[in-house]
């Protein structure tokens, strides 16, 4: 990292941040400049960042700048293959591109059974529905709970296809762990690091969703979390940040696919349906996320959005998943992928 | 609420929405404007944003404006006394502003005790400090836990001043509940609903902190969460919000403070040192804060800022601390209060 | 548009609402609700904000909401067709989606035929580059001014494409008219309306920049401006918004792509360059942009950015943006339109 | 500034980056750090950010960071001292706080003088009112142009009160030169850089507003372009920045009154009106900006909002806003300034 003094610091507190550095672990390598003294300091700081705060609070420091992420088992510089995540017999981070479908909240039998059927012959390689709902109301649906789990592991009986549902509070850590393949930590928890941590524990599975208003160095510092626990098994998945824009529910942040590529080895899904919130542009968001380079989709599909207890404007009917996947064939063997 | 229907809406898609509206419990009234028909949907829809979404999702239907707030028990209108929150023997929500301090982090039984008999002598209602941190990476201090609880029960034991502290992790709620007098909600987890059911249970007074990407709307939800258990101890943070500026860490909100008199009757108080990141910003939006109205403030106060594990840059040592308490003083009178 | 009484505003206040209602034009429809009454003013608010404040600032009223966007000739609804703008032999608003690319500034003739000829020849179809530069420094290159307009001139000549260049100044309006095929209002200009207007007075096709802090309806309100003024050859281009996110110069928000398509007959242009600030993102993000549905794309190409007098970083060399070219031919087909 | 190289960058590209610095006038100083080579490069590198770019683009360079400011005559640094500045027999950065007071646009000689009336009585140092006005809606009132200049004029015959107004285009500016005493650059105008060069020709003093977008480094390079044409008669002027919350029209960012008192010596206003948008939160946002340190407010005043052709909602009619000027006092006085 680099300590930058301020312009006219005394030479005692010069002297003074070369020995707090040292103290610290690190040598120090000043720099005499036009206007003010730099002194790097030469060691690992990667995750001290009390160390950065340290020497930012001595006197006659301007500020501290770190030179490395704060992550480490993320970065791509740590482990520079792509990381594969396997769930079922779906593998993420290869050449095919899953397509992760399903209703946002379980209602029903009736109602999984035929969304589930309904994307498994479509084409999707993943089901996924919430049995446990972070809703922003207290007083509406808060999810099936452990009723909503069974009717999902029902589906993934019929279809064969691995299921995905979010945990929101650790004391349902055993349940969801029992029933399904994919542990989701949602946008509103990306930073409940007690949460992290246990999911991280638990060596599922687990499809990290960005918070919305985590940049992408912390979004990789949430994933370093899970990592740390020896769970390698990590899906970074973008779902929009909130900006000053309302014409889409959140600003999907495509961006963060390339960047997220060059910084990290973990695969990538796109959600389009959180991310812009409104049916009419998930189609062409999705077709976007496959050009930029995702490794797989997440998309809402409801039989009948009308009713649907969540998140029903996002949704697609089946008829509409049906053609969204017809599309993303040709765009994504366009990017040398396959859907 | 109101739904605008599409220009050229059918007839039957304008019938479909009404019968839609009766069906959910609302008295339809269309109006034929110039270029649309709207249709006022008469009822009460507070906290039920399902309603919305099952209308905003008819065909024909161009979008549905709720008009009333989606919180109920937090709102002016449903209680228009400003409540009163009490802690020991500290009123919150009085002509009184009581101001918070103490450390990021519980660091050791000296460090407390030397900081909480600081802030005691230099007028401070309360005392803060964290046992249990979320820190954005797993590789710095994660808090001293059960250890750093009770040690803040001794400081309280000194001082006579009453014990605020962060609660992360609902296993730990008993724990939390038994040393401290305020359970502190960080802005990580101002939308982590599982805690704030818990914390509403358990009927202690909150100090609930808005979230970085939280409006002040979401804000009232998430109070929401906590009142709708039967708590209302509830006291709300402003603690600074995610935008584009980094001259400052956050950008701290103080319009959410005459923004939230109006709508809420809960007292509000400001945290300028999470707010802005830097000890040197603190004391003029301290003074701002109060001008402004708010009900207390929560400063961050460290012995030796520069070796604290947390937040050391924007803790003020002691001798500031007083300094700052002897300039609010006359501001808070200025506006008809006093600390 | 709709206003919404305080709950318990007397009925003068309602009567006074309605009064001011049919002053301004409008019929007053009332609809009693359960906890206040509602008005709906039927009439023609487009371009009337100040009907809208008019209102909400009479006594007993809490807010006004406005049905209509405050934009006209720009809506769909106005002009359902897709408009075409021609520029030169290019047509934009085809099935073909051109390419605009080129350097940042002019710097020579030199640099400007080499890069034009490379761009050609990589499949272009049109060529931008600036001659008057707005810089965040003062002390930074301003741009070659008029003998920049001839240098780009010459490469017209050379290579047939029509050349696209910013205009800052009302002062260089005859300049740049004089030369170029189509004026571009860059984003720190997007509201200079003195400026707006100007360039829809001179009938050329405009390629007018989204502002880094404005949002989509606002967008509209800009092209609003040069479309009053009888210019109908309007272009959107979508260069990205600023939000908290660091890692890319700015959040390029492809989502305005399928808005816009719904909201406005007009072309939509992407620009990955400005969009994401770095070169490596670029080639990724032009694809997305193309599958997102954008109309064109403009890139900047720089035979040797690391001498480039402006936003080096985010040109791509000529090998590299031929290589654009070869990965967005299958990516437009595959979305049924062609390069 | 200091060039972090990539991990495993090779020596010659090391030997590169320390060439092309020699090149562009620093003396390189690389240290070997455990993980990648940094190279600090002495010399000063304000105002040239095209230094920055030219070596971030070389191969091996992972990224390049400034060490000073982009500005350097509005920086403290360059300028210890506090710049006062003189319009009329008004004094802005001095003990005492002046405010700024009127109608955002002049409508009619008889609205004009009898709003200067009342706020003079009340004790405004200055006189605000827009000639010409830069509004969203192409179809809106554009001001009275220089008619409304000249009823500007007769206010400050009547009251002795200096005149503010806005210019919006260069052609305006020998009108608004003859007529007021501060030049007003809006915030959509603060990067309108043809602009600010003119009114730095022009020798006037000039409020300069910061643009919705603008950061505070950005904000300081505006005022940049005016110093450096030798004016130094620039007082800065916060009025809210865009972000997610839309409680308030702007997020007022109070925290830039004591972050640009540390790093400029140039006058800082706070703009209550604008910065919140209703006129319910001016008072106490006026209060909080003088007890935060601002060296001045200006405050939206109309004689009959109702009815205003722009801004009426964040108005205060006369009566409120001698309210706010007898609330103001003390607060001043606590803060140790006067009003």
């Amino acid at each position: 990292m680099i300590v930058v003094m301020k312009s006219g610091a005394a030479p005692e507190q010069i002297q003074k941040a070369k020995d707090t550095m040292i103290e610290l672990g690190y040598q120090p390598h000043p720099i005499e400049g036009v206007l003010r003294t730099i002194i790097g300091a030469v060691g690992d700081e990667r995750g001290k960042p009390e160390d950065v705060e340290a020497l930012s609070i001595l006197e006659g420091v301007e500020k501290v700048i770190p030179i490395l992420p704060a992550y480490k088992l993320a970065s791509r510089e740590f482990s520079p293959e792509d990381t594969k995540v396997t769930v079922g017999d779906v593998v993420v981070g290869n050449n095919k591109v899953p397509v992760i479908a399903g209703p946002c909240s379980v209602e029903s039998e009736e109602q999984v059974m035929e969304i589930a059927r309904a994307v498994k012959e479509a084409g999707a390689s993943m089901f996924r529905g919430g049995a446990y709902k972070p809703r922003s109301s207290p007083y509406t649906f808060q999810g099936m709970g452990i009723e909503g789990l069974k009717i999902l592991a029902m589906a993934r009986e019929e279809t064969g296809l691995p299921i995905g549902t979010e945990i929101l509070d650790p004391h349902d850590l055993d349940a969801v762990v029992e029933y399904a393949d994919v542990l989701q930590i949602g946008a509103r928890n990306s930073q409940n690091y007690a949460l992290l941590k246990q999911v991280g524990q638990s060596g599922m599975p687990v499809l990290l969703k960005r918070g919305m208003s985590t940049t992408i160095k912390e979004f990789l510092m949430c994933a370093e979390y899970i990592l740390a626990e020896g769970n390698e098994n990590v899906m970074l998945c973008e779902r929009g940040i909130r900006t000053f824009e309302t014409a889409t529910r959140n600003t999907f942040d495509l961006n963060a696919i390339p960047v997220l590529k060059e910084r990290t080895h973990l695969p990538i899904i796109a959600d389009p349906s959180h991310g812009t919130g409104y049916w009419q542009y998930v189609t062409p968001m999705a077709l976007a996320s496959i050009a930029a380079g995702a490794d797989g989709i997440i998309i809402e599909v409801h039989n009948n959005p009308e009713v649907a207890v969540s998140d029903g404007g996002q949704s697609l009917k089946p008829h509409k998943f049906k053609m969204l996947m017809e599309k993303a064939a040709p765009v994504a063997k366009a990017v040398g992928r396959e859907i």
